[in-house]
């Protein structure tokens, strides 16, 4: 098919979801949730169904050689298929920000004016293999009112293809239309093309995957873009930091979790501290499998330390202050100065997350104002960056742009507002 | 000069801009309100060296054969000079969004978690001829605590660099650096073009002119840019409508201001009322000297009324449902039903105001609530859309898109958020 045709497919469902749309804008709470506990309820009996196509996907992925952390990824078994199910549920529980009154006054000539939060309206998302994705974003965008317009991976189509089936029917079951949630996987990558070029017809795009994906999207979509998730996340340690806090907190922000956007990248270390800091940390990194790449300064006080021998301790070149490893590796630098790992951070960083050890409150008060990214931790592990912790239920994706949300977005970053004012026949002078 | 030459120049300016912009994020209310007071001190004291800057503008324009509504916004004698300096006093007495907690709270592990205002960064403005911009910019981007980059059109270019020399004096005497403020007029529309790649080195775009230069930033830019202005403004007469109401909001919509976005462009009448309503509501029109586009069944009507004769009444074509006249023209409808109004509205806005004339409690809630536009009125004047009347002070511009901002952007808009995590030693579980 002809690109063409493609875009023009894409602009005709976007439309279709556009529609569909306007009646679930006005729905009220109560029938989104009914809605979002009838595809809950569809997904756990198809479970078996849609572990099935998810089978198939996985042998086809297998058999191309997929690498093992992608196909766990790509996995949506039974059990994970219910769990997703009980993550629909969830969405059914949290608080509806339709409506919600952000601003209101009445102005001097009398005029009541209200600012509310409204559905944005169609919402695309271009995202990896990883069909939970399908789902968490389908029940986020019915909740906050918006459709949504799917691009899902090739290796995942099988499967997302029957989970939307099976969303699509449980809509139709509540008097929705399925078209409220569609994917356009059947149009290959050029889907995900069409949907950057589809400009008055999709009112927002979110790019979820890895960096290479992200800035296809940032950098060719004429349609407004969320930039997510790229995390080069730095921990610096402070003069004054309390090594008791810090060690947890670092081996907590590497090793909790690896491969997530919110794990620490890089350790900077206060030159007065890192004689004795620095040893004792790396024993802790080693022990847990973590590979450093130490600036000289580091490597020189590292190579002294117990396991240095056995473990992996390398030199770090350039690349490794702007590299997002998402591995059991750490970049490890000593900085002169407070103002340095600010600097340092601020020129490297992707804008995600940042956290300071320190006991001195003007060191603190310097690095949260100064630090541009969209969360700055104080005395607290970089994981805490996510929209169940910040008390959001759930999020859509961790915005690390400063337009529209920055941080974590739930289901408030998934509204616009629009303002009404009530006038009794008001004029302009 | 290639144009790889001038991007590279304009990143070099951006970077240049955000190095003094990150000092200006910091400084208090005080001293940022000291610097835009000296900054109107200056306009004032060098009025005439600007006006006299403005005057060889304005002999190039006059015998290029600018048109006289063209001419007249170039024009920034010493009067309007001393009123943009009065322009930035009141921007001075404005409150200052930066440092707002957006919102705050103690997670169940006793983090404390802020989310706080913080500037935007290096914001970018593509507007036409109308020096008063620049100094609106500078002074909004200054309280805000941004940096501002201007391309202010070739016809300004002797005004703006007038202006902007006097703006940059008075930034360094109160110990700010004169790049807070900077211009890219002398690269041409090559500046223009560079400033929409320069993504990672401007935070945000703003176009501020014609529909032409909107579209041109809005879908070539890879920064992120915000949509302002294009108004095709709606006023719906219901069935219920109160004529005495309904004609000094219309008159006053259309004709008040001409050629602004806030203006009327059409208006549809219920067709229970049209055969009383139009007559007296186009006589009205007629008399402030008003052309009226007419559907068949609004021609009808109107055909008769007194003044038809002698004023313009023409058929209303396809063409003219989707047009911004931005002149003492109006396109009349007869809509069967509120249905169709809200449709045909949906179909033709540019989603800027919307104004609805009625008395009935239902159909206001239908039309508030379906019509998908940045601000709808109930029996007010479209002209109210305004940053200052909404109590901001001043604006940007007005945004008619959903992302970020929506309708008049005020100090408040300007700004994104920093979540700040104050911890003592938590880690993820």
């Amino acid at each position: 098919m002809e690109f063409r045709e493609i875009f023009e497919r894409v602009c005709a469902r976007a439309d279709e979801a556009a529609q569909a749309q306007s009646a679930l804008a006005r729905a009220t709470t109560e029938v989104k949730n009914a809605a979002l506990l009838a595809v809950a309820d569809a997904l756990d009996s198809h479970a078996a169904d849609i572990a099935k196509a998810n089978a198939a996907d996985m042998l086809e992925a297998k058999e191309s050689g997929m690498d093992a952390g992608k196909l766990d990824r790509l996995k949506f078994d039974e059990a994970r298929v219910k769990a997703a199910a009980g993550g629909v549920r969830h969405v059914a529980s949290l608080p509806d920000p339709v409506g919600e009154v952000v601003r209101g006054y009445t102005l001097p000539n009398g005029m009541r004016l209200t600012q509310t939060r409204v559905p944005i309206g169609v919402i695309g998302m271009i995202y990896e293999a990883r069909p939970n994705v399908t789902v968490d974003v389908a029940s986020l965008c019915l909740k906050s009112g918006n459709a949504a317009m799917l691009r899902g991976g090739h290796a995942a189509e099988r499967t997302n293809a029957a989970t939307l089936a099976v969303i699509g029917q449980a809509l139709q079951s509540r008097r929705f239309d399925s078209t409220l949630v569609q994917s356009v996987d059947d149009f290959g990558r050029d889907g995900a093309t069409a949907m950057m070029e589809a400009r008055g017809h999709i009112d927002l795009l979110v790019p979820r995957g890895g960096k290479g994906l992200i800035q296809a999207v940032v950098t060719n979509s004429k349609v407004p873009v969320i930039e997510t998730g790229a995390g080069n996340v730095h921990i610096y340690m402070d003069c004054s930091g309390d090594a008791n806090k810090a060690i947890p907190i670092i081996l907590n922000a590497k090793t909790q979790r690896v491969g997530v956007c919110n794990a620490a990248e890089k350790l900077l270390v206060h030159k007065d501290v890192a004689g004795e800091f620095l040893p004792q940390v790396a024993a802790a990194l080693f022990e847990a499998g973590v590979e450093i790449h130490a600036d000289e300064r580091a490597y020189a006080l590292i190579e002294q330390s117990a396991h240095a021998q056995e473990a992996k301790l390398v030199h770090a070149t350039p690349e490794d202050w702007d590299t997002e490893y998402l591995a059991l590796t750490i970049g490890v630098k000593v900085v002169d100065s407070l103002d340095e790992a600010i600097d340092h951070i601020n020129a490297h960083s992707t804008g995600h997350t940042e956290s300071i050890i320190t006991e001195d409150y003007s060191a603190i008060e310097e690095f949260t104002g100064r630090i541009d990214s969209a969360v700055v931790m104080v005395n607290a592990s970089t994981r805490f960056t996510d929209g169940g912790v910040f008390g959001f239920g759930a999020e859509l994706g961790i915005s690390t742009q400063k337009m529209h949300a920055r941080g974590p977005m739930g289901l408030s970053e998934m509204t616009t507002t629009k303002w009404i004012g009530y006038g009794t026949g008001q004029v302009r002078a």
